[in-house]
């Protein structure tokens, strides 16, 4: 089921010393140091990292058919067990001979697990299976809401032949929205509990969520989890997805006990055939391949103005004063445009 | 109630004529003529236009104390009964001393009143009341979700001197949630009805209310209100608001009966009372002003450079080129920038 181009004359380079065609070669070949080294150039912020990055990419975007992966993002607050989740639900797709690649980006993994512990250490037994994938992004990647890169890093997953990409999120702040924005699907993962314990969920997840996995529902949880499961179906049944003819479920699982592995495989299998059905697959990619295109303009273009430092501080100073009451926003937008056209192009 | 700065000096000119400090002396002096006439000025998309009206406003920044007024955004699907239970609270509001100043930016009402009606006709006995300023919006002024001029329309109404400022906006769309952003507070109209009839709330929209209003608890949909009501309060029970330690609310209302509106206006109260108590209402505008500016620097510097009209034709091509699935994002990115720089500045 590993499905990558066999390239016989292809040899392995060592870590980190791969050219430009090596690193592509690599990468189609379904080479793991490869699709890592690539991911860390489109992670970098580095002029020199950067441009290898994008002669990569775009090597990859014309050579061959764009892999259709399942991108699913799997969010949900600290403590609803994501990591659990994902290293047991994704040996259970390896056993059914599926490929995974799982792409993280929770914020609050990489304090806990991704400096202080190590890449390795998190999903252990999915790590050293040879059809799994796992990469957690280092901390300082976030960029207005967008990781740098995981959109790409999901672009060189498909290309590397993972069949499976979930993208792993914090339900916090925007990354669950931002990570919504660059893949196909959303389950949200939340614990047990009514009431106080599921008031930690933001409201806007429930927008784009497909399906709501409770989580933990094992040992003396498990009545309190079927009871979760009432109230978030309650909830759902108020509201359209965002797929015409979608409605999406809720459903409990035992990631420990591996329970409830079944129900999300079928649905999350339901839910790419409806996308097939509606002809929503490819033309829902597009549109974010344009929204994303129009975000990083913008974030582009004033990244390039503000490396001017006269505009950098004056910006800094601007907001500055806004904080402070002692200008307006629209006051402060002429002067920055002044600057600006002034100093613009250099 | 009505407390402008009274100038005996100032007097009023022909519609049409003012110059940029007989503008402000009209606003201050709470002449709707000037506010009117300013307002048309920020929504302008003309250079001279603009230029006036950012000399306007930074005059009016400089003079006198911002005014607190309430800033309350109005939301709703089309048929929950905005503009009839404005109309009706908002002569409760009359009856009661205050000012209110209405700034529809519904796009929906752009069609079926603001082009074909007139302005007149919305509200028209709020709109012959003295003490009360209603201001649609003209279709085609909203710009990347957000309307040109909504923003200062409302800084206008404040220094004119209106107590109450309500923002109306659709509940579709992008709409709801950038009118949340500019404003104090959010309340959602609802029609009385289950399931199928509040499927077509966005779930997002829930996220920023503070007060929902089930409309229309008249003559044989009382209970069905009522019902829709306790749902309503049941899913609002799940989360947490956006204001710490305020729990939002569900109220029924008949606008054309004037039932409900002692609760409405007392839970309104009682909401700015709790933000003042919190310190957060000044605090919560200086964040909107930054992350205005943030959002429109962007806008602004991209307008700036698309008006190049080489940057303008390859960014139109290269979002064609996307959608057609010819060319994926990053490398789309990559060319843009590339011309971006080569003629940026000018």
């Amino acid at each position: 089921m590993f499905q990558t181009g066999f390239n016989p004359k292809y040899r392995r380079p060592q870590r980190g010393e791969f050219s430009t065609s090596q690193c592509v070669e690599g990468i189609l070949s379904g080479d793991r140091n490869a699709l890592s080294y690539a991911i860390t150039l489109t992670e970098s912020q580095n002029a020199t990292a950067s441009q290898k990055a994008y002669e990569i990419l775009k090597s990859l975007a014309q050579s061959g058919t764009q892999g259709y992966s399942k991108r699913i993002t799997i969010t949900g607050a600290p403590g609803a067990g994501k990591s659990t989740f994902i290293e047991h639900f994704g040996k259970y797709l390896l056993a059914k001979g599926h490929t995974l690649a799982v792409l993280a980006v929770d914020p609050s993994s990489q304090i806990s697990y991704g400096s202080i512990m190590g890449d390795k250490t998190r999903m252990e037994s999915l790590s050293t299976n040879q059809h799994a994938f796992i990469r957690p992004s280092s901390a300082g990647n976030m960029l207005g809401g967008v990781t740098l890169g995981t959109k790409e890093s999901i672009f060189l997953c498909e290309k590397a032949g993972y069949e499976w990409i979930f993208v792993e999120t914090v339900g916090v702040g925007q990354s669950e929205s931002t990570s919504s924005a660059i893949t196909d699907m959303t389950i949200l993962l939340v614990q047990p509990g009514a009431g106080d314990d599921i008031q930690g969920i933001k409201r806007g997840i429930l927008e784009m969520t497909d399906i709501i996995v409770v989580n933990k529902a094992d040992g003396p949880q498990k009545d309190l989890a079927d009871n979760t499961c009432r109230s978030y179906q309650s909830v759902l049944q108020l509201f359209q997805n965002r797929i015409e003819g979608y409605m999406p479920v809720v459903l409990t699982a035992s990631a420990i006990e591996n329970k409830g592995f079944d129900e999300i495989y079928n649905q999350i299998i339901h839910f790419f055939q409806h996308l097939e059905q509606k002809q929503m697959l490819g033309e829902n990619r597009k549109e974010q391949e344009i929204r994303w295109f129009d975000f990083m303009i913008r974030e582009r273009v004033l990244d390039w103005l503000v490396a001017d430092s006269t505009v950098s501080q004056q910006l800094k100073g601007l907001k500055n004063e806004i904080a402070d009451g002692h200008v307006l926003g629209f006051v402060a937008l002429e002067l920055a445009m002044k600057t600006i056209k002034n100093q613009g192009g250099r």
